[in-house]
């Protein structure tokens, strides 16, 4: 079996957000698909370990952000390399809520989705949610944003809840003393120097991860 | 409501392929998602009223053919657009067999899966199949049909089954007098008089169907 075949699935990319109490969550999938037109409904699978599935099985609601290629690349690295249980990952973004008050992404979208869950599926680390679709509007007319665009064009990396994730082989000859950022695995193009030398309020330019969470190669 | 906001998700094109006891059997979807990495598991939504859904309900397994930009645009119109029930969509085109007896497409596709279904949930119109991949292999590096693709290159119409199946609005006016395919809604570019000057054998270069499926507008 050659499990880079499922690598030749086509996806989009999305952003769900949902709420905890009063507290803005949320995470970023590829997995969102139509499932019915009438009524509309769409399925989206999210890991159970993330901290907006275990909400949304509270709450049974949640937006999508149906994201652009527009869309700046951290929100997608903020949104799928960090929890929510930790940060509030809308704090730093433009954000609308839906009329049932979930929040979406402003900028960066080409349209948002309001769900209402009307069933899920436990399907061994991860849950398949199944919602009506109550509210959908257009906002821009951009081209969506499709994960092979992410994986090539941005050179994004895939969070290891996903659904998708496989360990990417490593060429480490060449790796060997650049800095990776232990969170989302990006590597520091420039040499070793030229990252120490970098300010300390750097960031990943990925997940936005400090300085302090790189290591060196 | 803006339903077209949905258009904006992406997919792939996938042929389906199962069993009927000794028959092949199979239909075109938009819909195959990876559910889960480890088992690596996929999510795929089939209408009911799909002869292949009432055969995979039985039979339990079934393949994906992965489909490239290079297939044959009729291939998909006739999976798309005709009954297993009636037709061996199979019999006019080069296929293989994955190693449990599932056929799946030879030509112009990127690769193939085989799939044992362990779970099903029924969500209105259509039923999400959720299938163990037992079996996957990479045929070319050709890029991947996407549905955007399919649309918007090859001009492809979506069948009404489709869960992300939307009327298209025809502009009349335009239209009136031209010959239109009763079967999958494609135009003929030309004039009625050209139609109508075909020759007998003439089949809709979408979905196959013959010449007196055709209807003037």
């Amino acid at each position: 079996m050659d499990i880079t075949t499922l690598f030749k699935l086509s996806y989009g990319l999305y952003i769900i957000g949902s709420k905890d109490n009063d507290r803005n969550i949320g995470c970023v999938v590829n997995t969102v698909t139509q499932a019915t037109s009438n009524p509309v409904t769409i399925s989206v699978c999210i890991n159970k370990d993330n901290y907006t599935s275990t909400c949304i099985k509270k709450i049974k609601e949640f937006s999508v952000s149906i994201l652009s290629e527009q869309i700046k690349e951290n929100i997608i690295g903020v949104f799928g390399f960090s929890s929510s249980k930790d940060k509030d990952k809308f704090a730093e973004l433009q954000y609308n809520y839906t009329s049932s008050g979930m929040p979406y992404i402003k900028e960066g979208i080409v349209g948002y989705l309001q769900c209402k869950v009307i069933d899920f599926v436990d399907n061994y680390t991860h849950t398949i949610f199944i919602a009506e679709v109550q509210e959908a509007e257009n906002i821009s007319n951009s081209p969506a944003m499709t994960y092979e665009y992410y994986h090539k064009v941005i050179k994004g990396k895939t969070p290891k809840t996903a659904s998708s994730y496989i360990p990417e082989p490593e060429d480490t000859e060449k790796l060997t003393g650049k800095y990776k950022c232990n969170l989302c695995g990006y590597i520091y193009t420039g040499s070793k120097e030229e990252f120490e030398s970098l300010p300390d309020d750097y960031k990943c330019p990925i997940c936005m991860a400090t300085k302090n969470i790189f290591v060196t190669l």
